[in-house]
């Protein structure tokens, strides 16, 4: 049996916005790690666009995650299993909803691998009433004024309204 | 930050026999937890035959993992979420290989996490070399004597030979 | 615009023993169709094996749909296709969880297609929260002494202890 | 048993341009419903462009399912379930032909079933003559010169050549 | 340029019995190489069973592929991939209908590739027409009565009938 | 038995740039067929972007099949079966490594089928060492500094350097 060490689990995504899918993710890794450290993608605007800017996606998690105390969020724009070192995490966590997350999934962790044998990849299965929730699918449907309570933290909902309907 | 907490994760399985694929995903798990205990299913005889008895299953798995320190061998023969929580552990891990895997494993998820919310289950993606590898693709082979050597440990490979050519 | 035909849809299975799931897809058929048979698939014994008799899987469904007024439950023993026609239905309505019941479900739509022009089958996604439900997983789960509470009708869960504890 | 109501389901999609395979899925819905909207998708342009115009797609699916007489067609640019509302439907009918839009199609249905439970959708599975049959292939192939007759109406074809290769 | 050589490939399976996809995949083989020997298994009857003996299935496939001239049959009970090697032949061929068949093909060939580097498999996809078709699938309908006409050779239709329902 | 034919096999794609799984199958078709013809879509640059020029991507593939005798490379911007035909070849052979590679590949296998029956195409698994590697995913690692040792030729990877850092 090994001593105890301090394990610092990293949570990636563009995050734009949170949902709750995500926020579920947060909370169960948050429940088998010490520490969780949620890695927002920060890329140069010419790299393709997010809705919102980074300070808003960092804040919308800050807020949202408040209530979970060895949870904090930080901006990345390296390679994660770089970023994952840089925290002292050996760990990477993410969900898994659909085949289709599964594949790329697949193909990131095998070149992830190649990397760096120090850091590896653990998925949690989405939670049955998240399923189907995704960052495109409430932005698509926020688009055409439909119902997104439930599926994004109350703040997010408001300003996808603000963005989208202005 | 939280304090840290001495983490068990289970790895549970029928191991029928044990495979490198399997050895893989265990060795991994023990690099991320404090402690893992292989959980090896003991059913009655007549829920349907294994290859091998309990007794071969728990002791090709614990020679070929005794140079992990942190790793130990037990049967179990309820729930995996109620064996789990008996040893203290709150996190299963288990292996995905498949499309077939991931469905399976989405749908015994679900039904676990109806159990207990205490435990939840992680999944590491298969290494690309054992992404094919399957208990019962091995003893398949076996049986038309075909080359089983780099797929299981040697005296499984042994064993497999004695038992399917006798 | 054609005349109102009274619509008779064919809910079939093997219902050994019937789910909430089932539930929720024979009551979403009856809201979108005039009536709704659903159809017990009822072969002799030596086809190998049901948990419950046919008589028990008929019961548990007229009990657990008692509250659908435009749903009946009859036993079947031919083609699906031929029962159809024989009810006076032109559709069967089906429930999809995942890839593999896709896959069969498309196996068996082209097969029955060729059979009969005059039936087609149409199919409803399963709600989120019983994508995970199968008459297999819940006799799986009652024989560990699982909780299945919210997965069967009471009187299923009761008669389930029963005949997995005596 | 209820009384018979008259039953209107929806077939939404961009059309652009409809395919026989369309129209298979279009011609099944009008054999198992009183009557069927062909509802056809009108964004604004800045929402990224079909190669057709809405006259055309509408004019398109007009023409070549005049001979099913309880077919009408119409645009939308809202919420699907919030038009299929509009026009008295509790039904959405699709197709589906492939793993990729079951994924897709179960995370819509659920978006959708979220923002009303009055609108339910049932999927009819391809013919096989049409399982690999998409709009965006049919375009693919005409760009290069490829022989799509047997694909899409005999007036589309003529409209697509002449669209990509003036 | 290498000189040419005699190309031959090897169709294996259980062939229990053939229908016309099998065929469909046969003669496709048949355009492409200069010889195809379709190999069908012949396991100890203890291995579970087939419906039709080895003389029957042999003999259906005779009967059925003697207009394609470079086509022979025989029975195998060895490794497919030492069985190619007996017969000169570096290829297997194989057909892939859906996601279920590519899984479990993906599996089977990195294992036969482990067992000699000499011999490499080629798959053909189903033609749409055969997609859905498979011999258990018409075994099952002709246990019903259902019309298996154009699925499977006539003589084969005829001896299903005589052998599900004497 | 057919006398001997010269057979020709195409293997297309973008190459974009070549890798190693690439390779591999280039490799694996050349012991196969007695000719292999490497197809590099050759677009307008209007029809959007690829990184390498096709004198580069064309070089790139010289370079790295040199030692494949049978092997040579042809740029192509027509249908892939008119430049099948035009260059003698009744075959296009193409790699295999994920679900969703099989399902794009079945659709276009089936557009392909219809332009004419004189040309097939044969599918290979991708070896597991690199089910995982596709051109986008080398370019995503390289954009941020990652190791493409090992996944892409040396020239390949010092170019992709060279493109993607000045």
């Amino acid at each position: 049996m090994t001593a105890e060490r301090h394990r610092i689990a990293v949570c990636p995504g563009s995050y734009d916005p949170i949902t709750n899918g995500h926020l579920d993710v947060i909370a169960r890794a948050a429940a088998i790690f010490d520490e969780v450290v949620v890695a927002v993608v920060d890329l140069p605007v010419r790299k393709g666009g997010t809705l919102f800017s980074i300070e808003d996606r960092l804040g919308f998690i800050e807020h949202s995650s408040a209530h979970l105390p060895n949870v904090r969020v930080e901006p990345f724009s390296t390679l994660i299993v770089d970023f994952a070192r840089e925290q002292g995490a050996n760990t990477i966590v993410k969900g898994l909803r659909a085949i289709s997350d599964f594949e790329y999934e697949l193909e990131m962790n095998q070149l992830n691998r190649i990397q760096t044998e120090e850091v590896d990849t653990l998925y949690l299965m989405a939670s049955p009433q998240y399923s189907f929730l995704s960052s495109s699918g409430v932005k698509e449907l926020a688009t055409f004024g439909g119902n997104i309570g439930g599926l994004v933290p109350a703040e997010v909902a408001r300003r996808l309204q603000e963005e989208l309907w202005r």
